[in-house]
Formats: C-alpha cells, sequence, structure tokens
C-alpha cells in the first residue's frame, strides 16, 4: 500500500516536472521577448541596432547561459519545429509585408520583380549546382548524386524574405525596398517549383520536353497561387460589403480578415502551391479592397494588429536563431573535420556571391533598357545594393534543407 | 538499387501524407471558423442564436460528417489538448474579461463575488462530495476511497467562467453580469486550492490545523495571484509611460502589452498560483492604467484586438465541444452500462443544482443585509438567475477531471 502510493506520488510528480518543464520555458521565452522590445526600443537612436540585432544578441547570451547551466547539453529552451516557422511564425510577417506594401512601387516594377525573381534564381541556381558539382568533386568529400548537387543549387538560390524586409526600410528607399522584397517573394515561388522539379523529374538527360514541363508548372504554379490570394482577398471584402459586417461589432470584421488570409495561406499549402505568394497578394487585396470597406476602428486595429503580430514573429525568429547558434550537436561535425567545413563553406559562400552577382547585373541592365525617364532605372550604387541585400539565406533555405536530409 | 529507391520513395510520401493531414485538418477547421462568423452574423437577429450556439451546431454537423466519412471511427478533425485550451485558449479570453469589465460595478459587489466564489464554492463542495458519498455507496460502482469522493467534490464545484460570459450581456444586466462572471473567476482560485489540498493533504483525519492551512492556503493563493496580475500590469503602465514608447511605434505598445499579459498568466502556471485570477485583476488594471498611457491608435487597437483575439477563442472552443460530443470512445463506456451512467449522472446534475442553491439563496440574504438602498440588492428572481448562470461545468472542470485520472 505504502510502495503504491509512493509509486503514484513519483508517476505525479515526473508528470508534474515534465509539464512544468515547457510552463518555464515559455516563462523565458515571453520574458525574453519583453526585454527585446524595450531594450531595443532603448537603443532605437544607435544606427547600427535594432529590434532584430537585440533579439539576436541577447538569444546568443541566454544561450550561453543556458548552455553553463545544463553543463553543456543544450542552448535552446524551446523545440524549433518547420511547423511552427512555417505555420505560425512565416504568414503573419509575409501578409503584413503586403497588406502594408506601397502597392503603387511595387506594380510599377512588375516586370523587373518577376525578372529578378524568376529568370535570376534560375540563373543562380544554375551557377551555384555547376560551381558545386565542379569543386566539391576536387574535394574528395563523398559521393554525390547528381540531384544532390542541383538540390544544393536550388536551396542556396533561396533568399530571405524576413531579413530582407530588416536591411532595407520602404520610406526611405521605396525602389530598393519593393525590387528586393518583391524578388525574394516571387523568389520563394520559383525555389518551391525548382525544387519538386529536382524531386519528381528524371534529371540524368533533360530534353525539352522535361524543360518545357519545369516552365509550365512554374507558370501554373506563379498563377494559381497569385489566383487564390487575390480570390481570398476579394471574397473577404465582398463578405464584409455585402453583409455590412461593421454594423453589429468589428470584431467579427478583424477576426474574418484574419481567418480569410491564414485560410488563404493554408488553402495553398493543401495544394502544394506556393504559401507566400498567395499571402502576399491576399495582403495586397486586402489593403486595396477589404479595409476600405471596413470600420474607421477596423482599419486602425488591422493596421496596427498586423503590424505587431509580424513585429512580434520577427523577435521570435531572430531570438531563436540567437540561441540556435550554440547548439552544440551542429558544431561536432565541424569538429570532427573543420578544414573540410570550412572549405565547403567558403566555396558555397563564394558561389552565392557569385550567383547573385551574375543575374543582378545584367537583368538590372535589361531592365534598363525598358525604362525611359533617368530617375526610374537602376543605378550601379543600387545595383551592388540589391546584390547584397539580397544575400542572406534564411529561414526557407533552412526548411529546404531538412526536406533534402529527411528524404 | 531500384528498391532503394522505392523505399525512400514511399517514405517521403507517408512523410508527406502525414504532414498534409495536419496540413488538411487546419484548413477545415480555420474555414469553420469563417463559416461561424458568417452564419452567427447572419442569425444575429435571431433571439435564440448567437456564434456560440452556431458553432456549438456546426461542430455537431462536421462531426456527424466525419463519422460518416471514415466510417464511423473518429468525429474530430484536431487532437485537443489540456494545453491547447490552457496555454492559448483561455488567457485571452479571461484577460479580455478583465479588460472590459465594468469595473465601478465590479468593485463595488467586490465583498458579494468573494462571498460566493470563495465560501459559496466551499458549500457547493461540502454538499457534492457529502451526496456523492451517501448515494454511490449504495450503487455498487465499484470502491472509491474518500480522496476520491473529495475530488469529486472539488470537479463539480468548479464553475465554467467561459460559458458564463455568453448568458449574461454586460451591458443589458451589468449587476448579475458582474457578480455570476466575478463568482466564477474566484471560483477558479478556490477550485484549484482546494484539488491541490486534497491531493497532498492526508484527509483522513481532518483536525483544526488541517483546516487553518487549508484557509491560509487560499487566502496566500488569493493575494499571490492578484498581486502578481496587479504587479505585471502596473510594470506596463511604468514602462510604457517612462519610456515613452508611443513616441516611435504603436506596434511596439500594443506587443509589451500582450505579452505582459501573457507573461504574468505563465508566470502564475510557473508557481502553481491561479492563472485566471492573475491575468483577469492583470486586465483589470491594464485597462485602468497601461491603456490610458497609450496612443490613440494603440488604444483603439488594442480594445479591438483583444475582443477580436477572445471571440475567436470562444467559436473555438464552442466548435470543438460540438464535434467533441460525437467521440465514439467517449460513448461506448455508456453503452456498456446504460443505467448505471444514467443513474450517476442524474445524481450528480441534481447534486450540482441543489450544492448551488444551498449557497447562492443563504449568501444573497447575507449580502442583502449589508446593502442599505433596494436597488443594489439581490431580489429573488436576480438570485435564481445567478443560481441558473452559474450551473454550468466547462473546462476547468474537464480539466481538473482528466489531472484525477492520470494521477
Amino acid at each position: 500500500m505504502a510502495i503504491e502510493l509512493s509509486n503514484l506520488m513519483e508517476r505525479s510528480l515526473s508528470m508534474l516536472s515534465s509539464d512544468h518543464k515547457s510552463v518555464v520555458s515559455m516563462n523565458l521565452f515571453v520574458a525574453l521577448l519583453c526585454a527585446c522590445i524595450v531594450i531595443g526600443h532603448l537603443l532605437e537612436e544607435n544606427r547600427w541596432m535594432n529590434e532584430s540585432i537585440t533579439a539576436l544578441i541577447i538569444g546568443l547570451c541566454t544561450g550561453i547561459v543556458i548552455l553553463l547551466t545544463t553543463n553543456g547539453t543544450s542552448s535552446h529552451v524551446l523545440m524549433f519545429s518547420e511547423d511552427l516557422f512555417f505555420i505560425y511564425l512565416l504568414p503573419p510577417i509575409i501578409f503584413n509585408a503586403g497588406f502594408q506594401v506601397k502597392k503603387k512601387q511595387f506594380f510599377r516594377n512588375f516586370m523587373t520583380i518577376m525578372l529578378f525573381g524568376a529568370v535570376g534564381t534560375l540563373i543562380s541556381f544554375v551557377i551555384i549546382s555547376a560551381g558545386a558539382v565542379h569543386f566539391f568533386k576536387q574535394m574528395n568529400i563523398g559521393t554525390l548524386k547528381i540531384g544532390d548537387y542541383l538540390a544544393i543549387g536550388a536551396i542556396f538560390a533561396a533568399t530571405d524574405s524576413v531579413c530582407t524586409l530588416q536591411v532595407l526600410n520602404q520610406d526611405e528607399t521605396p525602389l530598393l525596398y519593393s525590387l528586393v522584397f518583391g524578388e525574394g517573394v516571387v523568389n520563394d515561388a520559383t525555389s518551391v517549383v525548382l525544387f519538386n522539379a529536382i524531386q519528381s523529374f528524371d534529371l540524368s538527360h533533360i530534353n525539352l520536353s522535361i524543360a518545357l514541363k519545369f516552365v509550365g508548372s512554374f507558370f501554373y504554379l506563379f498563377i494559381a497561387s497569385t489566383m487564390l490570394g487575390v480570390i481570398a482577398g476579394l471574397l473577404s471584402a465582398f463578405i464584409i460589403k455585402k453583409l455590412y459586417m461593421g454594423r453589429h461589432s468589428t470584431d467579427r470584421e478583424v477576426a474574418l480578415m484574419i481567418l480569410m488570409a491564414y485560410l488563404s495561406y493554408m488553402l495553398a499549402e493543401l495544394f502544394y502551391l506556393s504559401g507566400i505568394l498567395t499571402v502576399f497578394f491576399c495582403g495586397i487585396v486586402m489593403s486595396h479592397y477589404t479595409w476600405h470597406n471596413v470600420t474607421e476602428s477596423s482599419r486602425v486595429t488591422t493596421k496596427h494588429a498586423f503590424a505587431t503580430l509580424s513585429f512580434v514573429a520577427e523577435i521570435f525568429i531572430f531570438l531563436y536563431v540567437g540561441m540556435d547558434a550554440l547548439d552544440i550537436e551542429k558544431w561536432r561535425v565541424v569538429r570532427d573535420s573543420p578544414g573540410k567545413s570550412v572549405g565547403v563553406s567558403a566555396i558555397l559562400l563564394g558561389l552565392v556571391l557569385l550567383g547573385r552577382a551574375a543575374f543582378v547585373l545584367p537583368l538590372s541592365f535589361l531592365s534598363n533598357l525598358t525604362k525611359k525617364s533617368s530617375h526610374e532605372k537602376i543605378g550601379l550604387k543600387q545595383q551592388l545594393t540589391i546584390w547584397w541585400a539580397g544575400l542572406m539565406r534564411g529561414a526557407v533555405s533552412m526548411a529546404l534543407a531538412y526536406k533534402q536530409v529527411r528524404c
């Protein structure tokens, strides 16, 4: 009887502590988010700092503290999953970017953006893949199949739309912002098409019909994703206007806008389309139509609520990346063969730099040919900024890499 | 080689489909939420319907459809966990209730609310426990220990604060609303204290020192939870006022308010306090102090964003409850011994009715003795409404029951 009871107590205690551990880490994470906001605000005047860098540094420091207190077994408090990122954090960021983007500037440069996002990504992909084949074969790092080289190209051709938002300011440099961010959004669609194509097509003998299929599937994905976003946006505008939702309550309008936008993203994922592209266009349509059909207080609420959601999601990501930088497991492989790791990283970095330069400069030249007024043309300084601002490789690359490892 | 490849393909396909299944259910759930809002809006004029009932009915219908399409194996699309409820859905609902509550009305009736929430819950607990001991012993339903009977009392003495919000309207019946909802919030603290006391104290021989300990731990829990909520609210007001957050951006103010409120709830859970009580008082303090220190657009945003969050969380819960009503597994035990199940349910229902009547009527009488003006007194009709409105047993009871089963 006594043993039974103590057994029972033990079980309930262990249950409690496992629940409690997740409560502890939630507390720590929310407290760190608060700290990032306050410190980021205090450092506002400093031109080298912003919330994201603060979050990165705080994450790094927390990682060190956790590493020391757990005797070097782990540096994070939360298990970060792809799902968490793609289902909860990414949609509000991209939706808000579409919602707040300067539409006039964006659509005026639409052709250039498409050129950069579609053709540019392809050029980048070809150069990185070819470079990887050329250099890695001499380095003796195990045998890789042709599909693996192409996957490397696709992974490193995917830029990070979230980081881009941090580098450029929409109000100060509207042209550059719309070009680089727009490219990032279209790039996502291209990367997904590329990656799926690599996994499903037989790539050992590429011929015309496969190339045509490839182009066709890009256009299908691009048009279908865009249409889905536009339809979701228009539908929300129609429902809110027709049913005169604001008559009874503001909350219903706001809730419906958020849910419809989220639904468009999830539907895109359901049909294997590009959710980023869909929710981006949904944001554009909602800010252009739905937003003008809601009550005044809904307008203020949606504008700030979406921005806040996106803001918190961004800080969350950077905080996590800071903690993740110290992950012992990930550094172990580097310790085993430091020379090779540095070599591979350097080659990939060089290829990414080269691959981006190889399309920004010629495509800017092409785009400039179509523009008449000189202030619409992309100058050399701006071309260099575009080249530099889009260099970051972020969450989409990471997710594609995980996918490749799992297969 | 060919086998390896097909193996690989199979694995990646099964991976994909398991991921895809969760995407499908997310889509269905978000679409149903949208449908609830639109249909709830269309039925606004109907006095028998509101969003919650719509959500319940839609959930029920969806459950039937899923039950038929899966050949009767399952009726939900999402696995509902205690965590989902207590970590994500409950905090925004209770926080918003505190944020929007009419403070004057609430604090004027503070003593009555405390009387109902603390003493009333105790009376209810004693009656239900004693009744369970008396009736269940004659019914031959297996041997239960004294601790089990007390746990039954504690579980069924916990009312549901969320359901209460649906029954009464703050604008139409402010006195009743503040009494019943306030009681629900204090009731949560009492239930948690009761339940923890049952699990940790030796209850076979109750004496004065245990009773004193019990009263002491109630006051500790009540005061500590309230203080935590008040401190979190004041701290947010202080930070936002001192640092003049609104100068740079509205988003930071809104983000900080949400995060601080959430942090107060999680801290309460961390220290085994009553999170509901904490976040409720945090909401009251934030609406009284913080809200007046933020910019005009933050005021509009927070007011509507919190209401929207709470609104969506409530619909979510009712939608799920509708689906859950058809859970085959839960009905199986009823089919095995229908007579006994109906008997136990009827006895418990009777005890809950009796236990509530046994404190609402005498405590209202006591409370009326202290009031001078006749319109502040609680009339018999109002007493009956209080008795009726607080009868619902909801998520807190369910969570406590799960806890008891797991131990």
